[in-house]
């Protein structure tokens, strides 16, 4: 997965995945304007694998953390990467299954069909529990991002998992044990986006410590 | 603050905040592009004044999550928002204090200058602990981000903060108790982004309860 070379990049004005737009609006009596770029909404589960106390996260290669990384190391240079000096793993990240609502359907079939296609998992939908909501990219996006917990077993795999390879997915499933899981996403050389930190703790302070979810309110 | 009017937005091919950049790349063997946007690395802070054992959070009007809200509302249409179908108060979101790395000097000292001017505290830098760092947008951004908790005193307060009005901020202080900090950050009727999620959660789970820390490995 982290074989990368030949990296180049180029400034480009049209994207078909990124498309900035301009709000002009009035705040308080105040002309103001704001550029934001069109996303989807999207879910993300924490998949816990009950029968060996398990999380299930997915680990791949993200072009935009490595570029990053490779700036970071002074290997980004005229328009190319050098990936001698940044070698691909330094833009592996390890995250919460996850998937863009692309399909009409309720956000509870999107977060299942992702656990199996990125997972191998079937969980059947009454364990996906709702965690909450929350907001994307609130500078420039600011999509809708549902939350689940998924409890799996191991006779729910039925797969392999590793994302959609028409889509260039290419993911592979890690399993961290429950009790190893804080320290490993804390630890600052592993790279994980803020919803994994969030995933973790979440069940450290809501689920494992019930004490600790009914005095906070967490519902 | 969420006072909304005149909202119009346009598809723009230029912006300076939003610059996309297309990644080219050989991933074991198979050639691969992905479309990036140039953002900057970013400091967040968990802010506990501990004189009255209150959060404090920042409270703002953000462009994208309204957009996101009059659109599931079915209030925008051609190149119009209408305010009154979608009022402001929609794209009101809480935040942690939170600000971009811009400047030569250290994260911590960023993170000091972000405290004073969004929430009016003269945090000590030996106040302020690291809780980890993550990436933001691993899709599309992969930026840096560092989190941290800062103790705050009331004693500490010398200003209103309310952010840089030159940068067109318009921010608004809102204080939350400790313990009804976790219902208020689940609760779905909040627009938060995962890092407001996350920094209660990690408090719960590692600050509050020191015993789910030292057991799950929390640093």
């Amino acid at each position: 997965m982290d074989k990368i070379s030949d990296v180049s990049f180029k400034n480009i004005t049209e994207s078909i995945y990124i498309r900035p737009f301009r709000i002009q609006y009035t705040q308080d009596g105040k002309k103001k304007l704001w550029d934001c770029a069109v996303h989807h909404d999207s879910v993300a589960i924490l998949v816990h694998n009950i029968s060996r106390d398990v999380f299930v996260f997915v680990k791949q290669f993200r072009p935009a953390v490595y570029y990053n990384q490779a700036e970071s190391l002074g290997a980004v240079e005229s328009g190319r990467i050098d990936s001698e000096k940044a070698p691909g793993r330094l833009g592996v990240t390890y995250e919460m299954c996850a998937g863009i609502v692309d399909k009409d359907c309720s956000v509870e079939q999107i977060a299942k069909e992702e656990v199996l296609e990125e997972c191998g998992y079937d969980v059947p939908l009454r364990h996906l529990e709702k965690i909450t909501v929350c907001r994307s990219g609130v500078g420039t996006s600011g999509t809708l991002q549902t939350l689940f917990y998924a409890k799996v077993t191991d006779a729910m795999r039925v797969g392999e998992g590793g994302g959609n390879p028409t889509e260039g997915e290419l993911i592979e499933v890690i399993e961290v044990p429950v009790s190893e899981s804080l320290a490993f996403v804390m630890d600052e050389t592993v790279e994980t986006p803020v919803g994994l930190l969030f995933g973790i703790t979440w069940y450290m302070a809501c689920k494992q410590n019930q004490k600790g979810c009914k005095s906070g309110g967490c519902s």
